[in-house]
């Protein structure tokens, strides 16, 4: 078994190496891991198997299990996000901006790797394949640190990439897992400057908490979504009931869903009964304020606590405002800086909105789970940036690479 | 007197209304606020003769005396500092880019203020003004910690900042010192999340160290650089004193000067001597590693502590290299990913080098004291930044903003 600190330095000295891979050789590697898990599917399922059966004897809740679980469509699941990651264009050696000074000197802004990337998650395996997909095309080496309870399945996929890698003749510690499975090991990990260079914490708030307030590496915080739909005086019913329906509901477990829905209270008397009915039809469970418990029967009071939870699962907590500026005022005050929407056929309104709203992303009129590496187009994310230092919402393959600056003269000294 | 949470929350506060500003009334108030330094200078010069007094009584060296001192010509260069932030564009607002998905929404990224900046800084009294005025111009607030001993100047100088904003209708809160002169004080800002967005230390290594080992707000870390420059085998020898001597000696205090001097075996035998005397003649401190040793008189030896030492000062580390990999895994090792040069009229030495040494510029037949908000045509800097997240090198209004995405649709959910 390797120590922390011998997988990290070896991620280092592989991050020299990955820098410099042509975007071919990249392509060609993450073509054939894509060929290799797939064909190794039935080695990665009986290691995912160990893993499940000891989380049922810790008695692991269903949908925990159900993250952790593999077969052999999610395998394909995975093979299919590494091939598409293939496709992206390189971020590395863009140049980014240039100009030329008075003097003569040429200075020209280039894309570079970040070097090493640390990612510390919970149990869900696949986050072991798309994060090695994305550093690995960025340039850099990838250190995983898997939760212990996904232990045995990313050690799998591990295996499998660096057995590739090897094959292709690109260093293995291009993927780097951490094999130490304590506790301390993460937080050892936080504190390796000289190893890593940024820290990637994806999971739940505690998790991602612990990265934030105890890394001296520099840390990009993601994910926690306290996302809000404000509904306008002017918005249109049926657009409104179609964006709030999918914003809650249409996943619930994930960070863009939308956990407070607030509404304007002209809007309110003539549209919450039937919005609050369509939400209850779907059985979702409501916490309001008084003036929105009048527009339906048995809305659960709601606690200072519901403005500020994300839920993750059917329930919304709902509040009545007399317009977009205490709507924003809320927001700003209770949100996590994820996604934040309005509905609004007002520009005034919209604008003021779109303005003010301190978030990464801020919808007008479309839904808070647009949020999304895919739907912005990115191909594929690392996970949703909630800070607002380096980026800031989906982080794709550009978010997650640094930059230098190439200054060409021709003997210039300063004067 | 505010304790430092009150500072805090009223810069948070007044960072929702600096975003509001337009251009033009932040240009308004950077050339009131430049006309009343001028006007008030006997006020300022009052208020740091009390600072030198007591630095003076402390003892403290001549060459941090004259860091300290403040005198009508350097505050008539404050002002004309300010004057020239308030000629340079807006970054607020900028639309970075957009684009239009296949489902219709309108995506566009744009640029944001940060929100609240602590700046961390030691008795450098000019540095109040400086920090204070990019900060504003990019829509921050700002939150200043000034050493102890120029905590005199620096209230003074935010005194006349605080009231020219109030007289132009604009919160002075945009301008916050942190009057808690403790050290517990610095510990506290360096926790505060909740109300600082950004950290920036600017100072001596053990400051920046401080901030970055103990701040859980995200930081930018500045400045420490262990420059060096890289004479390959076919460099100009005329070029090569020119630009070795200007690294070295223009000014000897600042982060972008070199520090140690890498030669080619080859050119050390034809040039190596000649170079030595160039930099010796010119009081220079020479520690060198044997072969180095042969090409001059009484050079101390080099130690470990040589290679990775910022001298600051008329010294300079000297080793002779094979070659251009050599002088890169040296760089590499020893550097702080600040300023690198190579010197040489090889294209492909010079490829390696711009492609391999990590570091925010590399520089090539130029010298290493070009790294500077100035002489990238930034028009100003807040510092220059040597980690690899955010920005990296010189940090200008653009490197201390954010990003918003705002989406824009007409109803979209997603399928």
């Amino acid at each position: 078994m390797r120590t922390l600190m011998e997988s990290a330095r070896a991620a280092k000295a592989a991050s020299v190496l990955t820098a410099q891979l042509d975007t071919e050789s990249k392509n060609r590697a993450l073509r054939a891991i894509a060929a290799a898990l797939v064909e190794r599917t039935e080695e990665i399922l009986d290691s995912n198997g160990r893993d499940m059966e000891s989380a049922r004897a810790r008695g692991m809740e269903s949908s925990l299990l159900d993250r952790l679980m593999l077969n052999a469509q999610r395998i394909e699941g995975m093979a299919e996000g590494l091939r598409q990651v293939a496709e992206l264009p390189d971020p590395v050696g863009e140049v980014m901006e240039q100009w030329t000074r008075p003097n003569g000197l040429l200075i020209k802004k280039v894309r570079v790797p970040m070097g090493v990337i640390g990612m510390i998650y919970e149990a869900r395996p696949n986050v072991t394949v798309d994060a090695a997909a994305l550093t690995f095309k960025a340039g850099s080496a990838v250190l995983l640190r898997s939760s212990a309870s996904a232990f045995e399945s990313s050690a799998a996929l591990v295996r499998v990439m660096r057995e590739t890698l090897e094959a292709q003749g690109i260093t293995p510690d291009a993927v780097c897992l951490v094999e130490d499975k304590s506790h301390g090991a993460v937080d050892e990990m936080l504190k390796l400057r000289e190893c890593i260079d940024l820290i990637v914490p994806r999971g739940g708030a505690g998790l991602i908490r612990n990265a934030v307030m105890n890394s001296t590496v520099p840390v990009l915080e993601t994910g926690t979504g306290n996302c809000h739909v404000y509904v306008d005086a002017s918005a249109d019913y049926e657009m409104a009931e179609r964006i709030v329906i999918n914003a809650k509901t249409q996943r619930t477990g994930v960070c863009n869903a939308a956990e407070t829905l607030l509404v304007h209270s002209a809007w309110a008397e003539e549209h919450l009964r039937a919005l609050l009915k369509a939400l209850t039809d779907r059985e979702v469970e409501l916490h309001g304020d008084l003036p929105a418990a009048g527009y339906t029967e048995g809305m659960i009071p709601a606690t200072e606590a519901d403005w500020a939870d994300e839920y993750l699962r059917l329930a919304m907590a709902v509040k009545v405002v007399s317009g977009v500026e205490e709507a924003v005022e809320h927001i700003n005050r209770y949100g996590t800086k994820h996604t934040e929407c309005i509905l609004t056929a007002d520009e005034k309104s919209a604008e003021y909105f779109l303005r003010n709203v301190d978030a990464a992303v801020v919808d007008w009129n479309a839904s808070t789970r647009f949020t999304d590496g895919f739907e912005f187009g990115f191909g594929a994310e690392l996970g949703i940036s909630t800070q607002k230092l380096h980026a800031r919402g989906p982080m794709g393959l550009r978010e997650i690479t640094s930059y230098k600056y190439l200054v060409i003269g021709s003997g210039q000294a300063r004067p």
